[in-house]
């Protein structure tokens, strides 16, 4: 498939559906639009948008549709794996305007947003109503309720809260060819059709763009418990993990950070902790049970011989133990000048074996890549990340071995899954058939097909593209 | 489309595939198949056929969809809008004997079933080993894990542990053109590819035949306090509901009965109670924590004066005030020839709105309709009852009058949806286009062209199908 080319008039006709002053082909925002929260990916947009509407949006992708223009949703950019960048140019959407809190109705738990409103943002004014939406990436001070949808985010709580996924209601998005729809229904429960709703969710802006959506929250929790327990090896610190989810106790948090994590981490925050393989655990519910099974999670831990403990005894020192886990990736980032963080999930005993083999993985690579791993470990998601110089092309070969044998050797041999929460982007196209076999993906790329005939949205994204970009997307753009 | 014909040969070639023993066109068998749990429907199968693998599902459907003949998946026939039942003749395709348990594992709090277990004894099993599957259809003795799934079952723990889609992790499932395919992860988080798990949940039966599901279990809660409250009003009913849920506590049922329904059921289930608008509420988590959830409960329901309360001081009392509530159906089945159960959701606020408006649709209908309400409450989840004679044609078209007031002038216009839990089924196909406008139908139907080119997967069924059947089905079958 052959995309059409933007001209002096058909920018001139989008310009005029947004307003200028929401238009730009300014050097300095077209760059703005080309990266993301991954490193050495950069692709250039022709032309930004930011509509106010779905009016407007509508009206965008009706006249991209009839020109064959790329058009790429993009939420705040801290994505990881190439998700919201306009490999094949065109315009870069930018749905960071459309921010406004529609309405909140506290009888039925639920809230209706528009998708440029950030996690952080939503959660401080549901807390003033004694609500919260769970869903809790490490990027929430910056991330959209849009971009969170658009990728099924994740995050610490899913242990006990879920994803995204479980959280939505339902959305107004418009299609590629310019129709709104609105799927789902403001009610708690609704089987009333196909789910479309949660077809679009994880659907990383290939198949049609959010412009509302609509959530479910939940009661704020009474009281909360957070210790840390370090360990010597990986094996303790999994198998206190599984112990724990054993139990009978479902935590709010079930965090692992491997050695050289907790070694940046705790450098990073400025923690006086030894380190090792950290479990850092997290219980809320109501005061008196939250304490019970903190001193139940306490006994199991202390059972496994931790070489250090710390168990929170104010919101604040809790929030000091969370921040560490949270700020690994920044931390780590102080290593190398060039991350890559991987995001795979495996069945939960499976754990201590992916973490061998990941281990071992430098060993053949012929150049110095470095591994170090953090996670949900109650989810078996773990973040393998790796450290090296990508200015170096025989780093950044051997990265993309590295990359190859994590995910053809370790992760779909273990049973697991390509992808927990960061998405397919542009990284993990290549690994789609060998998690799901040819027929599911075509099955996908069929489904594509009925959304967007044209494959105007997101190309190269997503659900069968090969890595690196730019390459084949779905359907078979070029 | 027309569809093909069983012949002798072709039978033949059927039954082989399963063996004689699990193949019949006897006349006692086809009507075992020809009916549900919904009066006043009945078509009869042309040929019964008991798959005992996937791999025969496989060979089955690709003889039927080489020959245009209709396949009809059934579980164990507990649905109550038409879902099961094989409108266009052809199949009976009886999953009800694989109903193995697969693989249970404890880390992973995941479990691996074939589609005929029932919910009932998968929740035995699980109890044993400390877990349970919390979806709780009504139906659970007799309910089938696959049809739970192909319905997205809810039940009375909805409100706090959600439906049956928010426990599926993976599927395997065979095309109408005979693909084996498999969805999902095993694992508890994955957003690889687009979410064709959930697109399978609900669908009916309409897109593919499940034949393994992967669910997700929790853990069995230490405790649990149940209690009954009798309003003299819907309105004090409603608002202690919607106190509870806005008290931060998240109560594992919050369910509702009206005055002809607990008069029905406490006489079915010989309780001492008046009769009057019921609140059933249970809590469940840590002991401790449940106890004082109960008294707040109770604080706020006695500021509203119930007429009569009941606090269950063992779990026998608790199972009693719960079974009332699950003999609701049975009780009211007492009291007219023929019963139609109806399902909606609406947002929680209107929940008195709509009681209202329903208690006054027998005004208009010129025969004697009875309606009686009850349901789950804390998600807005209500079953009218229809009662009434079916043998009486008068009767029959004024209950036809009285759904499409319930569905055209009380669900939609409230904001509501036209199915909770019990799906579209033969029941609801006409109301459609009304919740999701004509773009989004459209949508659904090109989705199942996309799964099923020649239609023969559960014909006239769940998107698209109107009422009374025979009709036009999804895509123009005719």
């Amino acid at each position: 498939m052959e995309y059409g080319r933007l001209n002096e008039r058909l920018i001139a006709e989008l310009e005029a559906i947004v307003g200028s002053e929401n238009a730009s082909t300014r050097a300095e925002d077209l760059l703005c639009g080309s990266y993301e929260a991954v490193p050495l990916m950069e692709y250039k947009p022709d032309l930004i948008l930011a509509p106010r509407t779905a009016e407007q949006v509508s009206r965008i992708l009706l006249l991209a549709n009839r020109h064959r223009i790329p058009v790429t949703p993009r939420g705040a950019g801290t994505s990881l794996a190439g998700n919201s960048l306009p490999v094949a140019g065109g315009i870069c959407l930018d749905m960071s305007s459309m921010k406004a809190v529609l309405g909140f109705d506290g009888a039925n738990q639920s809230i209706a947003v528009e998708p440029g409103v950030v996690c952080d943002t939503l959660n401080d004014y549901l807390a003033g109503r004694g609500f919260f939406f769970p869903p809790d990436p490490a990027s929430s001070p910056a991330a959209t309720i849009g971009g969170m949808v658009a990728n099924n985010s994740g995050g610490n709580r899913a242990l006990k809260y879920g994803v995204t996924r479980d959280h939505v209601l339902w959305l107004e998005a418009v299609l590629p060819t310019g129709e709104i729809i609105r799927t789902g229904s403001n009610t708690l429960k609704s089987v009333s059709g196909y789910d479309l709703t949660r077809l679009l969710i994880g659907s990383e802006g290939t198949l049609a763009v959010i412009t509302k959506v609509g959530l479910k929250v939940m009661p704020l929790p009474e009281a909360r418990a957070v210790s840390l327990y370090i360990f010597e090896g990986v094996e303790e610190a999994v198998r206190t993990a599984v112990e724990i989810k054993s139990s009978g106790i479902l935590p709010s948090m079930l965090e692992f950070m491997d050695e050289p994590s907790t070694r940046a981490s705790f450098e990073y925050a400025k923690m006086d902790c030894p380190e090792g393989c950290a479990v850092l655990v997290e219980c809320d519910g109501r005061s008196g049970a939250v304490e019970r099974e903190a001193e139940l999670i306490h006994r199991i831990a202390m059972g496994r011989r931790p070489k250090f403990f710390e168990r929170a005894s104010s919101p604040e020192e809790a929030e000091r133990l969370i921040s560490a886990r949270k700020a690994a990736l920044p931390a780590l980032s102080r290593i190398a000048p060039t991350i890559f963080m991987e995001d795979f999930t495996v069945p939960v005993a499976k754990i201590p074996e992916a973490c061998a083999r990941i281990a071992s993985i430098p060993d053949g690579l012929g150049a110095p890549i470095g591994i170090s791993t953090f996670g949900h470990i109650g989810e078996g998601n773990l973040h393998p990340n790796f450290l090296f110089d990508g200015r170096d092309p025989e780093q950044r070969r051997a990265f993309r071995k590295a990359l190859d044998i994590l995910y053809r050797d370790v992760v779909i041999p273990l049973g697991g899954s390509i992808t927990g929460e960061h998405g397919v982007g542009l990284s993990r196209g290549d690994y789609m058939e060998l998690e799901h076999g040819g027929k599911a993906v075509r099955l996908m790329r069929e489904l594509k097909r009925v959304f967007d005939p044209n494959m105007i949205l997101n190309p190269y994204k997503a659900k069968g593209g090969p890595w690196p970009p730019p390459l084949r997307g779905i359907g078979g753009a070029h």
